[in-house]
Formats: C-alpha cells, sequence, structure tokens
C-alpha cells in the first residue's frame, strides 16, 4: 500500500462510522447531527492540514491565489454505502498528495510537487436532493441555477423549511444564493463519483471516464377517473384511474427498453387511498432519461400516448406536466483529453445520473472520474466497491490533479 | 303528494345544509360539528313527537315495550349526496305514520294503524368507517363484534383516538360496548337504503329488496424488489416491484371480470416513493367481492397466482396477507318473504357493500331496503336519487312497517 493510498484508508475509517444505519448504509441528511458531524470532520482533517477553510453554500479549502481547481466532494445524505466515505476521504488524500503540513503552499507533500495554482475541496450541499427533493441545491444556488428565495422555501417530509433547518444548524439563510465571482475564478472542475450503473462491472478497469451525462427529466402524469365504492361498482361501469395509471407503468418500462434509454415510475400517489374505494384520482412521477435530447424527447411522447390511449379505454383522463428537464451534458472535450493522457486506458462512458459536475459544466471545464461498483446499485445499502477500486480511483485523482495543477 | 310524502320533504329539507360541502356532497365525520349537530336534530325531531331517546353506541327511540323492531337510519359521513338527508328523513318520517303527536302509544299517526309493537328507529355511528377506519363501527359494538378497547384505540387521519373524540364529544368512552340485552329484544330490523350501485337503474323499480350483502374481504400485497438509481439502472438490472404491482393490479380487473366479482386495487404505498429511485417496496390492498365464498376464494387465488407469475418475471417478491373476511350474508328469507309480500313487483337483488344490517343479521332477522340510484354511485358528491324514488322509498318501508308491526 503506497503512502497515499494508506492516508486515504485511514480518513476513510474515521468517517465511516458517522451516521451509519443498521442495514449496513448511511443517513446523512443535510444539516441533521450527522451531516454537521461530517462537516466537522471535513473541518478538523482540513485545519490539521493547515488549509484554510470557508463556509459557504459550498465549503471549499486551500489558500486564495490563482484560478483555483476544484475536486469535489460530495457530502451524501441518501442510503449509499460506498459513496459518502469515499469520496469526501478521497478528495481530501488526493488534496493531501500537494499540502499535508505544508503551509504557506510550497513545494511539499507526498508526491513532491509543486502546484502551479491552487487547489480547492468543494464539498457541495444536498447533491442528491434527499431531504428537500431538489438535486444538486448547493451547486444549482452557487450558479444561480435556482432562486434563492424558492430554494428557502422548500420543504423536507416533514414540513420543515430549508430556512429553518439551517437556522437550526447555527447558519444563516440570508448566506445562500449565487456566487459568480467564486465560481468564475474556478480553472476546473473534477467530480471522483462510486459509478450508479454497471458499464464498469463487466471490465477489467477499475476507474473510468465521463463523456457525458445524459438528458434527463421528471414528469408528471395526472390520472383522472370517478371515485366509487369498491364494493357495489360494477366492473363495467368503472372508470378506475388506478388501471391506467398501472398500464402506463408497464408501458413506459417497454418504451424504455425499445429506446435503450430508462424510464422510471417509482414515485405514486392515490385519492382518496382507501382500500374500499375505486380511486379518483392517481398520480405517477415518471424519470425518464436517454442517450440524446431527441431520444429523450421521444419516450417521453411515447409513454404520453400510451397512456392517453388507455385512458380512452378506460373512460379516465391523463395529462403529463414536466417538472424538470436537464439537457445533455457534454463534459469539455479539452479537459476530457487531458484526463485521458493521464489514463489512457479508463473507459470513457456516460453516466444516466445528474451530478453536481452538471450543473457545473454551463460555467466551469468539467470532467468526472468514476470508480468500478460491482452491484452497479447507489443510493441503497447494496452500493459498493472493493477497498483496492476506492484507492485507483484517489490514485487517478491524484494524477489527474497533478496534471491539471502543476 | 300523500301527507307521509309532504312529512318527509319539510324533513329532508331541515336536514340538508348540515355538513353541506362546496362539491354538492355531505362531510359528518363522527363526533365532529356537523355530526354533532346531526344528533340534536334527530333529537329534536323525536322528542316533537313525544317520542322517547336513548342514547348509547347506538341511538333509538320510542316507548318500552314488547319486542321491538328497529328501522335503521345510519349516519352517514362520506361526501354521498342523497343517502344523509334521504335515510334519517326516511326512517323518521316512516316512523310517524304511527306515532306522531301520539303518547302513550296508541292507534294514531297518518296511517291510523295501531302497531301491535314498539318501532325504534337506531342511529347507528359510524357504518361507513370514514373517520376510523372501521366500517359499521356502532353496529359491530353492539353486538360484540369488536372489542370495545381496540375501538377506543382507532385513530383518525389526525391520530385523533375514537376515545379522545368521543370525549371532546361530551361522551363518556367507558359506555362503548356490547349491549347483548338491548339486541336481543329486537324481533326485527329494516335497512333502507340508496343502492350503491347500478341493478336498479336500468328497471323501472324505484325500490328493490336486500337477497345477500356478498362475502368480501380486503387483502394486502407487498411486492419487493432492489430499490436503485432511476437514472444509472440499465433496464435488464432491474427487480422493478412498480412493474410486479402494475401487472397485478391490471390481472385483478381482469380476474374480476371473469368471476363475475368485483376485484379493486384502490391503496398503495411505496418505498421510497421517490421520483429518481426505484422502489425498494410496493403495496396494493386488494378489495375483492363476489357472489358466494367459493367465487371470491377462487378470484383472489386466480390474483395471487398471477402475481407470483409476474413477480418470477420481474425478479421480485410477492406476499399476500388477509387482513379481514366477511362470509356471504343471506338475509332471513321468512322476513324477506313478509316484505315481498308488502312489495310483490320489487326486484330482489344482492349488494357488494357492507352494511349494519349485516352486521345484525347474525343476531336478529334482517331484511334490507334499496332506493334506485341513477349514477350507481355512492360515498361521492354524484350519489344521486331522485325525490320521488325517495319518497318511494319511505312509502315502502312506512308499508313494510305496517306489516310488521300490526
Amino acid at each position: 500500500m503506497t503512502s497515499l493510498e494508506s492516508r486515504f484508508a485511514a480518513l476513510w475509517g474515521s468517517l465511516a462510522p458517522v451516521g451509519r444505519t443498521d442495514e449496513g448504509g448511511y443517513l446523512r441528511y443535510s444539516w441533521t447531527g450527522a451531516d454537521l458531524e461530517c462537516r466537522d470532520w471535513f473541518t478538523e482533517e482540513a485545519l490539521d492540514r493547515d488549509l484554510t477553510v470557508e463556509t459557504t453554500a459550498t465549503a471549499t479549502c486551500g489558500p486564495p491565489g490563482s484560478l483555483p481547481a476544484l475536486i469535489r466532494a460530495p457530502r451524501p445524505s441518501s442510503p449509499g454505502r460506498t459513496s459518502t466515505r469515499c469520496r469526501t476521504a478521497a478528495a481530501t488524500t488526493a488534496r493531501s498528495a500537494w499540502s499535508r503540513r505544508c503551509s504557506p503552499w510550497t513545494r511539499c507533500g507526498a508526491r513532491g510537487v509543486t502546484p502551479a495554482r491552487p487547489v480547492k475541496i468543494a464539498v457541495f450541499t444536498e447533491e442528491e436532493g434527499s431531504r428537500f427533493g431538489l438535486a444538486c441545491l448547493g451547486s444549482r444556488l452557487a450558479t444561480g441555477a435556482v432562486d434563492p428565495a424558492v430554494a428557502l422555501k422548500l420543504t423536507d417530509r416533514d414540513g420543515v423549511t430549508l430556512a429553518d433547518a439551517m437556522t437550526v444548524a447555527g447558519l444563516d439563510p440570508h448566506d445562500v444564493g449565487p456566487d459568480p465571482a467564486r465560481v468564475a475564478g474556478i480553472e476546473a472542475f473534477v467530480e471522483l463519483h462510486v459509478e450508479q450503473g454497471r458499464w464498469l462491472a463487466d471490465t477489467p478497469h477499475a476507474v473510468g471516464l465521463a463523456s457525458a451525462i445524459w438528458p434527463h427529466g421528471r414528469w408528471r402524469l395526472d390520472f383522472t377517473g370517478e371515485g366509487n365504492h369498491a364494493g357495489t361498482t360494477r366492473m363495467a361501469d368503472r372508470h378506475d384511474p388506478m388501471l391506467t395509471f398501472a398500464y402506463t407503468v408497464l408501458a413506459a418500462n417497454k418504451e424504455a427498453r425499445l429506446s435503450g434509454g430508462h424510464a422510471t415510475i417509482g414515485r405514486v400517489e392515490a385519492a382518496p387511498n382507501a382500500t374500499n374505494a375505486i380511486p379518483a384520482r392517481v398520480s405517477g412521477w415518471l424519470d425518464a432519461r436517454a442517450a440524446d435530447d431527441a431520444t429523450l424527447a421521444k419516450l417521453v411522447e411515447s409513454v404520453s400516448i400510451k397512456a392517453a390511449e388507455r385512458a380512452d379505454r378506460d373512460g379516465t383522463g391523463v395529462s403529463v406536466t414536466v417538472e424538470s428537464v436537464s439537457a445533455e451534458t457534454v463534459f469539455t472535450s479539452e479537459l476530457l483529453d487531458r484526463l485521458r493522457s493521464v489514463r489512457p486506458d479508463a473507459p470513457v462512458l456516460p453516466t444516466g445520473a445528474g451530478h453536481d459536475a452538471g450543473v457545473l459544466s454551463g460555467h466551469v471545464p468539467t470532467a468526472m472520474l468514476f470508480v468500478r461498483n460491482p452491484t452497479g446499485i447507489s443510493h441503497a445499502p447494496a452500493e459498493s466497491a472493493t477497498d483496492a477500486d476506492c484507492a485507483a480511483g484517489v490514485v487517478a485523482l491524484a494524477d489527474v490533479l497533478t496534471e491539471l495543477a502543476c
């Protein structure tokens, strides 16, 4: 084990117990106790390395100076097993290749290299949207992609607003908002992430490079029918929106397979949602993603047509409302080329997941590294990566930063 | 309009405004203000006719005496339009054929007949289970079909217990419980109800007689799969329980049509129920009813088999848990014959809905009269019956009581 890998293992071990659940996953919802413990851990590790810590909508460390490169270390809050401990510890370790116990910023660190520009580690809040429902909240706020007034009114499942959650955690919600000067000062942004699918799983490669983030979006499907008594209404007289919903779930699955994209209806609400009542309304949320914008549009259109056809048969109604659509993110080819020069063998693959890197890519040259995930599962306790693969990710990130910063 | 019909119209009109909603229905949840207003109305109308009012788990009026016949006047609380005002006013009017302004119990009333036995009007609480989730709560308590200790812990959607709701309304929850002496003293029980289907709608008959209540039950279907990221999990790698659920919804509909029974999945819960997550679990509740016990058992078995077959294909799991089953209720043929002698042309039909009459039928000879419902809808604002049909129901009830009580 190299010095870098052993330091990574130690950092990883110290972060591992925070927010651990009985199921073997992690719950670190933003601004809860576990999240604040992670923030304290980050601050202590940074100060121990004589790094400066700033806290805004994002947390960064490193001395001010010329154009900084940001290494992303997100703060996961859904029950993934690997990503939490891997990513934050990885970014801190990779950063330590230059800076550990060295101040001011001089030739030092494990690799004995002198960065020509400052390297910062950014910890963005709420990338997964697990508590307040809006993915990439921190990076969206920093880049102005979401109105702070709207964001502060977001509520969690207990009805607590973002503003209240920040206040309880001792933070000032008025500090939230776009930070164009800080964003403009970033020369390049690199995000290391466990892969959330199985593109790498069947390859001999521990690390991959991102080519693009699939376009994706969320559509709300509202099915309306005739609420009635489940016991007495003849089958032939029914206008049951649950049937239209059910058919649409199966149609979305089929159309996604035909298109090569992904379609999921994982959220459903029925009204009155009573055992002895034919529902008056069923709403389902369609999450759809595809390799390009045209394929995605066609996929959603196909599902909408199938839903409307079935609604005609059921005597029900269906309306489709766009809740959000993100166009395809193609990562800068110049930056990708520099990463490929460092890791020429690494597969280059797209991802169907949204990332802070995707939000920042509209403002900053951005790249992503993926670590192999044998299960392909993420945001669930079965998320997994071997220690060796995580260490390979750290080494790759350090190599990339050496290329970019020196 | 006869004297009986005009008195019915006046009673109906005085009850109509209570608990009226903007949608044109009624909400009179047990022990809320609207419900207490109904109780006061009932008491005033009874006292105005020199009737005695007793309040227990049921409310009855009429002088003590020999074996009483009970006329049921339930207190609906779901948003039906007709049933509320029709049923309570109807029972009070029919009763007034003998007793209005006459006391003691002598030959009197609109028809000038002398009942040979007392006639009581019972107003049972919470037949629809709209507030506390257990249908026929009042009659179940009176007959001992539910443990009072269990009933008092039932909660409404705001978490208020039955015990607390009664206390707030000024009632003593310790009074709740079986009343075997009172039940044993009933010679016959007749329930007048708006039809909750469309058996009568396409006939020239305003009033029908009940032959039986279909056997019915509730089964919880738990579908388990592999929670995962909606954006990154390849379609081929998924184990999505929402697909198995959706297929089962459609299969239940098909199997019900094949069997001539009814099957509804109107309640669903998904976990984590997030737009960007393949669910780890989906639960659906199957409400199934059929003409006889064997057909019902076969229907539920068919749905269970279809669900299991699809689960095999989806790589998911399914388990089926019985929550409640009520066997077929066949109303006493002797009592039905007496009703048929009064209304020889009235169609005799089964119902798929549960009723207080079904609960009491295990203890007392019981019969039901139905009033035609053009929409077939019930427990919703579109529930409907014409004034003429309601009046016909009142007259039929009065005729039946004349037959039974004189």
